[in-house]
């Protein structure tokens, strides 16, 4: 089977306490792809400008990545973004954000990316997103992700999307602001209330939580002693998460693998932090990937053993 | 065996958004030995005023707890702190610090708690938090904790005491202030170097990490969809904590016994924050205890699969 990501293709400026890039290949589906491409084959779709070339093309590719669903459009530029870190790292500032392309984007699928059985709309307008996930008949597990911006400019609007997708991931803040509700239980069960079966909020550098029909779920970040670049870090999570599901079918679909997709998520995530842009995530190999889930197993692991106590 | 502690016994005056309190028993010292007194005999060390009758001693008493070291000074007034949460609970507003009797504070230990095998040097001034250490020869395992006042006041004199201890437990933001150094591992790593074998970093709502000899260990904080007061929740980690190491001897201080310490810490704490105070602590029972420690390993595992990526 496959996967289908829709949303944003970027040349990234990032500055950190740690170094900085003038021009890298990022956005959303970018992230995303690569840290799915470990799991199952990838459609990526979203719109690029003349200045997106086939190096970009190659770095995709070389992942296994089908990029033929990535609208070249004529005379356009790809959405450029540059942002800067400070040495609180979960505190990001926008300096420049430039949509070009993407601010006419209507995503195009391709009759391979509308037949792929897992689907995530990672961040754009809400409308566009339940176009997308209307396309997708064939999905058995979408799953979207979503920004301030349309939460704040376009809540009603996603508030319909988010009824007719399987999975929500948002930070933690934007879960807490979208459902007005200051509890991070109460606003995921609000959420899942509405449709969806599954709801992940993102804790940055603190890790991830969800809720499922079993019950809430949460797990830290892998720690690092180098963090040089988040940038992504959400997306390639989703990547590892969504990956982590298409590789199962859908009656294994309880606690035991939704769990482990957090386990996924949280180590992909944690490999694109430690270079900038996808840096790192071009070079990372399985045995990587499936030796840090163990790490990661052990670092949250406690065994349960009983203890007397005093009455 | 039997556990000290060291630190404030104070009035509380509270409010969150869900109600207030206007004088509730507190302080550290009070918080960490209801919480600890589920794993063995405390003895409470710190100063009161004529304010502090019967009634007070009887709530530690009803927990078995030691109030013999309670010092009453004549004429003097205990420590009352007025505080008030907003809806985010992990900023608080200090409305009102009145040291009273605390300000002259020098602990005085009878023999049985100079004694005691585990010490706890809550949050007081580190040329008394060493003072005391020094007293305590015989103690197997001696923590303590501090905070940003004496982090920017007298530093110096807190490394010192921190080269003698055997745990040291900080929120995170504290931990980066004293090493200044922004990544936690490394912050944690930093101290660990001056001599304690543990190094606790505490997370409010998201959990808490930690530094043993055998590497790095992260834990979420127990999800409740209400949390009313987290006045105390740190002192009560730590007397989760300190209370499951006093319960095992020294040669079975490793990864897994530690480990469980950090569930039994982020568990009482849990426990603490669901009403004002001291309220829920005092009604506790040990069942519920053993019954949310499984609850926590429920929703912090997951199992270890193999899973067969693409190259």
């Amino acid at each position: 089977m496959s996967l289908t990501v829709v949303g944003s293709i970027a040349f990234d400026a990032v500055k950190t306490p740690f170094g900085s890039r003038e021009r890298m290949l990022g956005g959303s589906a970018v992230h995303f792809a690569l840290a799915a491409s470990f799991f199952d084959q990838v459609h990526v779709v979203g719109p690029v400008g003349e200045d997106f070339g086939e190096d970009e093309h190659a770095v995709l590719q070389a992942r296994g990545i089908d990029t033929s669903d990535i609208e070249h459009v004529e005379g356009g530029r790809t959405f450029f973004w540059r942002g800067e870190y400070g040495w609180d790292l979960n505190d990001r500032t926008t300096l420049d954000t430039q949509l070009n392309v993407f601010a006419d984007f209507e995503p195009k699928l391709s009759e391979a990316s509308r037949s792929s059985d897992v689907v995530f709309l990672a961040n754009i307008q809400p409308d566009l997103q339940r176009a997308v996930r209307e396309q997708c008949t064939a999905a058995r597990f979408v799953a979207l992700d979503s920004m301030n911006l349309w939460i704040e400019t376009a809540r009603d609007s996603l508030m319909e999307t988010i009824s007719a997708v399987d999975g929500v991931m948002l930070n933690d803040s934007e879960l807490r602001e979208l459902t007005r509700e200051p509890n991070l239980i109460r606003a995921a069960r609000h959420l899942k209330a509405r449709g969806p079966s599954v709801v992940v909020a993102k804790q940055g550098e603190y890790g991830a939580a969800m809720l499922t029909d079993e019950g809430f779920f949460s797990l830290p970040a892998f720690p690092l002693e180098s963090v040089v670049d988040p940038t992504g870090a959400g997306d390639c999570f989703a990547g590892g998460f969504m990956g982590y599901v298409a590789a199962h079918p859908d009656a294994e679909l309880g606690h035991d693998v939704l769990t482990r997709a957090m386990a996924y998520g949280t180590t992909l995530a944690s490999f694109n932090v430690e270079e900038f842009g996808v840096e790192r995530l071009v070079r990372l190999t399985k045995e990587e990937i499936s030796e840090r889930v163990a790490d990661l197993h052990r670092v949250t692991h406690f065994d349960e053993q009983p203890l007397a106590l005093r009455g």
